[in-house]
């Protein structure tokens, strides 16, 4: 569609913000995406982009000048991002690299030297603020902190959720809190308090989860870990009597969720912050001196990523009853499309949900699942609505990626099937998807390998071809919290940190090559694999990967003479394991139908 | 060895480094193997290290303090190491991680808060200098440029090189300086000015090659380019008289030496000067302000590392001649063993350097030949001596890594062969170097892969089987330059440079993986890789290698059930081209030596 003009469809809210901007003596505003926690997905309280532009994707920053309202977006959200834009007064802007602020450049070349950009502090980390500075100082335009501007603006904006927290026990975290406290205090170097922002790192350190966020098992809150201290911020109202008393004997500190301020004063004032300039927010950096800070790595996630010996067993139990749930919703599809009846991508993510529920344990969904028929299979973060979602038909290809959160753990998983024969091009796709699933699952590599290392084991099936997918191939995985987490992740990008932590025995990790054909079908095998110990030998210690996930991968869509003989026998051997696995859980006929998907090819 | 003491061993050199030491008021001294063109190969004039202790490897730092000193260097060498330092005063100290400045960790254990450390400020680049004067910093001690201290004590100091320097005509180099300089002159942004002091950038800049450095045909210089100048900075008397004439009309304004630092005040003064924090010694960056100068990327690696065509084609006739030169070798080598004589692994080397010199166009070895019998194949950067180096008997293994110089090109290629039948080990750690070489060759990948995603698919049949070698993979190669090159190179290291460029069409980059049975021996097959493009789709565009070197691969080294149909085929169509390419340049029987070598499996 042709580039709107803003000025014409400029609404209430965008004048509003206009207003507020000159007031302020701003040339521009920024709104990012994230919330003060660098959360992937934000509750509805921090939703300021969503809420100004109604563009619903997980990434994107909308800026407003005078004159221009801009929201730039990455490839994932293009044609979405269009139509949601409609009538908002804001154009998209298409982001050459996802993730990077090119909006900055933008302003560069737009604002007039000595100009002024605001923003909210609590939304930008350090680096960020850091990075924008440097940048912006190019042409002197300042960075400028209004940090309450749209909430003066925001008059309905929701509250922060008020759910209660809860404690996960022993026997399903599999190490206490002073076990795990302990731990990342022997790692505060030069630091006498460490600050923990990220919501899913409280979550693990703590043993806590919460119901603050879709999809995500965490409480909104902040914690400063002294060497002998533990301060959480958090609205005390969420945190239930009895679980109360058990923290305050482990000797966690409750402070109301706006005391971490006046907390980070008194403690730097005695000894130095570790902070994280990645992950902490530019607001809280700058209440306090330089030197009141040490600047630290992420000293939660390397030790949040490797399950414990409990955390792997109970997985299993997880992947088990994922299984079970993931086989009834393909047979009830099958018979709906039997009987001619036509559910929609929306009711049978529906469908999936009921089913995963029935399962003990179960807690939600851990990611909206994208149910992608035919077309929609190749817009790779597809949400499917209630009222636009198409109508399944038993014939073409139907891609669906779920998850379920189990107090056993967290689940992701990815499969593609036919609902009817498909010509030999669609079959040689899924083959080469399938091989470099196969490859980067069964590789053996020495310690110390990385991510980036491993991934063209994934693509170089498609690469021979000319074909390749435009995301990474895996990221990993939370414990009964978020599925995605650090450090660890399968991507093609040697810049990022992601990239570049190497894998050890104990991280789990997603692998989901795909292979997209715009407007007509969109394929994804995805397992999660935990890495494991292979062999020690004069070299040093070699790792491969064992999957997790239950659930046979189609067969009818092999182009067999693609595949090798070791291939085979890897995909054989996978499905004896799934049937194995899965048959003490079944019915009679759900047995049946399970032994026809898991026969050796 | 036990480790000595220096204290008893202590020469007239390190007493007079030690007095000298003393004199200047410096607790520690840093004595690196730079040259201040951060040159790989270095002229004997820079060979302080060398000098201090004895010890010939390519790497190392020697750090002297008033009552130890120690020698930091790298896996490759440790043995060597060990043997040379032995009397010299000098203690080994291994590195865990090669190219790092583990010995500030030492410095700041070892030395008392507030110390001062001395160095030649000509040896460390500006980004050397500034990370070590922040390490140092964290106890408070100070790194003082004593840039004078050896010149004192090293009275028979070599000269700098006085041989000519001699233009690389059109026909050679493809393309003529004045558009080399056009092309960097645009890239200059924000600078008026552009320092370098690469000695191979500069002799690819002004297409002049010289004879300064053992291996590497460049002349010890520096440059400054203007947007409207160029000054050269050389010993006149290097430069033939037709030569000056022929530069000075392309605008190349020659000056001595020692004339940059002048030079350097006059343009600051003027317009910003563009520098390389990484390359550029921090001895010039000190003269000047800090906002005299710009940081930039390096503007000539880039394009020095593509090949325009002229240089492709006159590479494929170094690689003829080579492969004549290897044949005539091999051939002596077999007649000799067979004659019951046992050339040393240096009489190997020098011989192969007289075929090299039979050919028409050739300058001189790209790097001193590694010949490895035996267990000395197995130490990776061995180096036979005359006095010293082992008999070949015709039994085991023999691997032999060597290169020469062509006014067409640069070659550099290994090939292992066996001197009589071997087990199923051996076999089978050749066959699974050898897939690994044919894996990375053969790979297809889109548009901006770098050499860190490529890596492993040279290891992955060693992997598999818990084995590895501990080199990098590919390095680029220069023409009828530098053996070793950047920007681009094969790495399982995501964090460098050379691992995160992506690698185009045009560029040059050696495939030699390897295995080493240390004491018994040592397998590695080489090829110079050009990476040229495979196909467009709609996805982009996608490029592959071919194998510029023409030599035999050994098979009767191969486990055949080992390999698959393709890496057959793969092999017997390289065969094929090396019988093609190499035949019209064969007399009489060793024709017939090479289809009996190149004939299919």
């Amino acid at each position: 569609m042709p580039k709107k003009s803003s000025k014409f469809s400029e609404g209430p809210v965008l004048y509003g913000l206009r207003q507020a901007m000159q007031e302020h003596g701003l040339d521009a505003f920024l709104i990012p995406s994230q919330d003060p926690h660098q959360s992937e997905y934000v509750a509805d309280h921090w939703q300021v982009r969503r809420w100004l532009t109604g563009f619903t994707g997980s990434a994107g920053t909308a800026v407003v000048t005078a004159s221009v309202a801009h929201l730039w977006t990455d490839s994932r959200y293009f044609i979405q991002a269009e139509q949601q834009l409609a009538g908002s007064g804001f154009a998209l802007k298409k982001l050459t690299v996802p993730y990077t602020a090119e909006y900055l450049d933008w302003l560069l070349d737009d604002l007039p030297a000595g100009a002024t950009v605001g923003c909210d502090a609590r939304l930008f980390t350090v680096s960020q603020a850091r990075a924008a500075r440097r940048k912006l100082a190019e042409k002197d335009i300042e960075l400028a902190f209004s940090n309450y501007l749209i909430d003066e603006l925001w008059t309905d904006r929701p509250a922060l959720p008020d759910d209660p927290v809860f404690e996960l026990e022993p026997k399903y975290a599999g190490q206490r809190r002073s076990e795990k406290l302990k731990a990342v205090r022997s790692k505060m170097k030069g630091a006498g308090y460490y600050l923990v922002t990220a919501l899913d790192e409280i979550a693990w350190l703590l043993n806590i989860r919460g119901n603050d966020v879709e999809c995500n098992p965490v409480a909104i809150s902040y914690l400063l870990l002294g060497q002998e201290s533990v301060q959480w911020f958090i609205d005390p109202a969420k945190v239930p009597a009895p679980l109360q008393q058990t923290l305050e004997q482990d000797g966690i500190d409750i402070q109301p969720y706006t005391g971490l301020a006046k907390a980070l004063h008194e403690a730097g004032a005695q000894q130095p912050i570790g902070y994280q300039a990645e992950a902490n927010s530019v607001y809280y950096y700058e209440q306090l001196e330089p030197e009141c800070w040490k600047k630290l790595p992420n000293l939660i996630a390397p030790l949040k990523a490797v399950r414990n010996a409990v955390e792997q067993a109970n997985l299993k139990a997880a992947m088990r009853k994922d299984g079970v749930a993931l086989l009834r919703l393909y047979r009830w599809l099958e018979q709906a499309l039997s009987d001619r009846q036509q559910p929609t991508e929306f009711e049978i993510g529906e469908k999936l949900a009921g089913f995963r529920a029935e399962q003990e344990g179960y807690f939600g969904e851990s990611f909206p699942a994208i149910v992608g028929y035919a077309g929609n299979g190749a817009i790779v973060h597809y949400r499917a609505e209630a009222g636009s979602a198409a109508a399944v038909r038993p014939e073409g290809v139907l891609l669906l990626d779920s998850g379920g959160q189990y107090r056993e753990g967290t689940t992701d998983i990815t499969r593609t099937v036919a609902l009817s024969p498909v010509n030999e091009d669609v079959k040689d796709h899924y083959t080469r998807v399938l091989k470099g699933y196969i490859a980067l699952s069964s590789a053996v590599f020495p310690d110390g390998t990385t991510g980036v290392q491993l991934d063209i084991l994934a693509r170089q099936h498609l690469w021979a071809v000319g074909l390749n997918y435009g995301h990474g191939t895996g990221h990993g995985v939370g414990h009964f919290l978020n599925v995605h987490e650090g450090p660890q992740g399968v991507t093609p990008n040697p810049r990022t940190s992601r990239g570049q932590t190497p894998i050890v025995p104990g991280m789990l990790t997603s692998n989901e090559p795909g292979f997209y054909k715009a407007g007509e079908y969109g394929i994804r095998i995805e397992n999660l694999d935990l890495c494991v110990e292979k062999m020690e030998t004069d070299t040093g210690k070699f790792y491969t990967f064992e999957p997790q996930t239950l659930f046979p991968i189609a067969t009818d869509l092999i182009l067999l003479p693609l595949l090798t003989q070791t291939e085979r026998q890897w995909l054989n051997e996978y499905h004896a394991r799934v049937l194995e696995e899965l048959s003490p859980l079944l019915k009679g006929a759900e047995q049946a139908w399970l032994e026809k998907k898991c026969r050796a090819i």
